[in-house]
């Protein structure tokens, strides 16, 4: 999504917001630009592509002197990526500037009025609209005029504002899209993440939903929507900045790979207290876990594919039933929100916005909510009712890996803590599957180390056009995360099916040559895989199949076989994925596409 | 799925066998063979292909002389469609012949064990198996032979089985694939469906799993498993035999689209009294409905997608909470079914091999189970503790239209039945939604009279790789079938998304003039699906609409428009879906694909 800094204070603005727009690439955008007050006027210098592309234009931001100034990354929604279209946007007379992320979406109503009005647009995007409302009922007080234009604005935005009559502050204001300030020596800035600041400070404020800020080289006053006055607390960042480069890899995806079994340790140990379960922020005791009469998985994209494979996971162990939604879903349907339910939302970033929205639908109708989130501070992390920290560390690839793969323990840790607290499980099968937990970093490294023979094999692979995953139980829910991984980065059309759903239509896609990459790891379900392997080999498609390492039977119906360490029939995504990323990531290689920031996909997804 | 007949009697076998085959022709196959028994010995003719190149080859059966014979379409499940595949299968001196439908889940085992005694086989499938296995335990008892095999075999499969030594009987006998008998003048037969017989006969026998049916030219007897004589009763077929021909249209698929203005009649009306809903086949007091505490919806295929579309119902109207579940999933995730819970079965056929085994282990597990079945009869129809029909006649084209109708009606009336006894709606409520649904097939019938706009539209894409069908809530599982319908008969690699999910990874398929269909109609989510549709055009994308007749707003982000009559929010499926229909149906015809037959795929999915 759009990233936006912004920066006012002693240095020069231009290198600065340059810099903090490359801490943003990560997000994924289109075009760039920045606009910098000279002492006199306000300059902009916009591009499409890459960030490269404007700091050429600007000499590395010194060709645009000045020492406040706001920039943007943008991700096309509402009109193509052109130059035009980029960000920053003036009113017609360049005395007020606006970068914007989010959607706002009266932008037709809005856009019509002044259009009456006499108001000229330059470009398709739903932005403009800011700018010129902002002049439309400026008159003279860039407060009252930011709070006004708060209530006329429907949708989600996280705005960057200067006005050219008060060179010396910088207004920013935000709802459901992310945004935090940073108060460093010298100046302060603000941004849509984190990692942009790190450079220059580790305080930092995280701006609530319909929050304004007002920043001064060296202060920073809060208002709310009322134009009131409001204390913030800051929170100090604790990571690592050199976690965010690539050390020796050649893309973050993979570094992000095999940086897995370090991730998983972290996450699971800590929740470890020699053979139980302790999961401290969880926040419920024994009688509230007891009452527990029905769970919502609520996320989006990989996030929502672990909740596929937790519901195997909790209804094999703890019988609680379980609904995974995707947010975009959920928020709008209705759910039947009984008492008892807990909700859990999964996100990486903690930031995704119907994930963040379906928090606050489930939170408003009473229900009790638990985060499972990454990113520590952030908008989900801070609302949810308690939050359980996935410890995968800063993650830059669009294409989530370790991130996935942390989610997919604190769910498993979840789930037995459950069952063992409801008497599903007793001391010594908890002590069995937490051994069996314990096992798995050594056993994904190892799958890590064995990459040349699914390399070799992606390489055929890389002018496929059409590619099939099936599986059955959790099988298919590790189908559809190798099928989104393969889909995102390489642009092979690839789709995931319950292996016995395949009969019911789709089969008609297979020709002579179609690869289908089958998931056998759950014992009982092999004969019926089988079959359905058979079914779509008899009609010429290739099988590639990923199984268990005792499976060997599996070799006569099978083209191509990736054996997986045996563990619990509960744990088996968290090893057979592994050369499913690996698939998609030697594949995308193959192919030459930018793995880390594959078109038209953004790192978190801040717009609905 | 493959196809089964038999005949003994006084006429000629040879023309008989090729007639019924012809009428199981809409199963799928892709090979067939016949055998006879000439007086000396048991002659066989088979040969991939259609049922014309067999035709010819025999004559139409007068080169194979013969009072008694099995026939086959074979629909390949273990080894490609070969000559040598195809059915009959005799055993190594060709004293016994074997017809079979289903799967043989053993077979590798069985077979290893008949090589190890000597056995040679000569085609790759698990049929043969029993040829081999039959002679292997052959005493002189056929009866004494087959119910032995029974005990050794496992797996799904119907077997029509000629003993060279035993020329005046045919055996036959089932388990978990379906067989019928039917009883005519001058002579018996067996076969996998009515159609087969309704030339001969409308007198037919169901033959339960685990029976045996040995016929004679003028009598037939009934045994079980130890081989103890049983009792059967005939049932009478009321079906019109015309109802399965063309009737002047081109396909089967578009005369059974424009039935459904009378199918949705046809299963609406006799459950309207006035206005009140009656539906007495539910065979549930409004006490027992009272006590629903959660329904469970199982069903492959499109009928499974009219199950997604029952939920929202469901939980709207009723809000009782309902989980959606692919057949063959459900049967083997071990489901929480917790008291209260009622399952729900959907299928055309009602023979549908996950349903029925879905229905069997649900009943096994104390649940009341509702078949909502199309064909009068079938085995899930007989095995369900009600059934609710849907009144749609013979579906013969593969890719159903009008029995997905129905399904939705009957749908539709379960959940204002059960919202109406729950005090969720009130009598005037039901009132109101009475009046929407009598006015689906008038509105039905418009949106096929309109066919030429989406039929000029459907000849610009015939050459797309990739078509994307989006839509939220309701819209979401109306674009399922819409997606379902274009790839199964056009071999398009079509996918549906939930709109706010495609930005998680699958927008970056989305290229310059990829077809995108966007289903909007449901009022409440305009705006948000306005946003996703600018999204994918932004990057490129072609959109075609489907909304209300009153959004015309969608025509600023849409390229192409279909609009539907208003109807109320809950049924818009009924209605959205005939332009999806059509666009599939006109996209296959102008590519010149075999519409009511498509390649691998059958109508009645009888194995897993």
């Amino acid at each position: 999504m759009c990233g936006i800094v912004g920066y006012i204070g002693e240095n020069q603005a231009g290198p600065i917001l340059l810099d903090g727009l490359s801490k943003l690439e990560y997000r994924g955008y289109d075009s760039a630009g920045i606009a910098v007050y000279d002492g006199s006027e306000i300059k902009m210098t916009k591009s499409t592509g890459r960030l490269k592309v404007l700091e050429e234009l600007t000499h590395g931001g010194e060709t645009m002197p000045g020492t406040s100034g706001i920039g943007h990354t943008r991700w096309a929604t509402h009109g193509a990526p052109t130059d035009t279209n980029a960000h920053p946007h003036f009113n017609k007379d360049r005395s007020i500037v606006v970068v914007h992320n989010g959607i706002i979406e009266n932008y037709i109503k809005l856009k019509k009025k002044l259009q009456s009005k006499g108001y000229e647009f330059i470009s398709d995007t739903d932005t403009e609209v800011v700018a010129h409302l902002l002049d439309y009922y400026y008159k003279g007080d860039p407060l009252e005029t930011v709070t006004k234009i708060m209530n006329r604005v429907e949708g989600s935005y996280a705005l960057g504002i200067m006005f050219l009559d008060h060179p010396d502050e910088l207004y920013a204001v935000r709802k459901d899209s992310p945004l935090i300030v940073g108060h460093a020596e010298g100046g302060n800035l603000i941004a849509s993440d984190v990692p942009a600041v790190l450079k220059y400070t580790r305080r930092v404020y995280f701006i609530e939903n319909e929050e304004v800020v007002v920043l001064k080289k060296d202060s920073m006053t809060f208002y709310n929507i009322d134009a009131e006055e409001i204390e913030k607390e800051p929170v100090t960042i604790e990571w690592d900045i050199s976690a965010a480069e690539k050390g020796g890899y050649e893309h973050f995806m993979q570094k992000e790979m095999y940086e897995q079994p370090k991730a998983v340790t972290d996450t699971l140990n800590p929740r470890l207290k020699g053979s139980r379960i302790e999961i401290e922020e969880l926040g419920m005791t024994d009688e509230e876990i007891r009452a527990v009469r029905k769970i919502f998985i609520v996320a989006c994209g990989s996030a929502y594919h672990t909740g596929v494979t937790a519901k195997y996971v909790f209804e094999g162990l703890a019988r609680i039933p379980v609904e995974v939604d995707l947010a975009s879903e959920f928020r709008y349907r209705d759910p039947i929100l009984e008492e008892g339910t807990l909700v859990i939302i999964v996100s990486q970033s903690g930031e995704t916005a119907d994930s963040l929205a379906a928090l606050r639908e489930a939170k408003a109708r009473g229900c009790r909510v638990l985060g499972i989130v990454n990113v520590v501070g952030s908008s989900i992390a801070r609302e949810a009712d308690n939050v359980m920290y996935t410890w995968a560390g800063p993650e830059i690839a669009v294409a989530t890996t370790k991130a996935y793969s942390t989610q997919l323990i604190a769910e498993y840790l979840l789930a037995l803590k459950f069952a063992h607290v409801r008497g599903r499980i007793n001391d010594e099968e908890l002590a069995g599957y937490i051994r069996d937990l314990q096992l798995l970093p050594q056993q994904i490294e190892m799958l890590l180390n064995n990459k040349e023979k699914i390399q070799k094999f992606a390489n055929r692979y890389i002018a496929a056009k059409d590619v099939f995953f099936i599986g059955r139980g959790i099988d298919y829910a590790i189908s559809l995360e190798g099928s989104l991984k393969l889909k995102e980065i390489s642009y092979i059309h690839s789709e995931a099916y319950a292996a016995g759903e395949l009969k019911h239509g789709t089969i008609s896609l297979i020709e002579e040559g179609t690869l289908v990459a089958a998931v056998l790891t759950q014992e009982d379900l092999y004969k019926k895989m089988i079959s359905n392997m058979v079914e779509v080999k008899t009609r010429g498609a290739f099988i590639l199949a990923v199984t268990n390492a005792d499976n060997v039977e599996v070799e006569k119906s099978a083209d191509y076989v990736i054996y997986i360490p045996k563990n619990n029939k509960y744990f088996t995504n968290s090893l057979a994925v592994i050369p499913l990323q690996l698939f998609g990531y030697y594949v995308a290689i193959g192919k030459g596409c930018d793995v880390d920031k594959p078109r038209n996909l953004a790192k978190s997804v801040t717009v609905e």
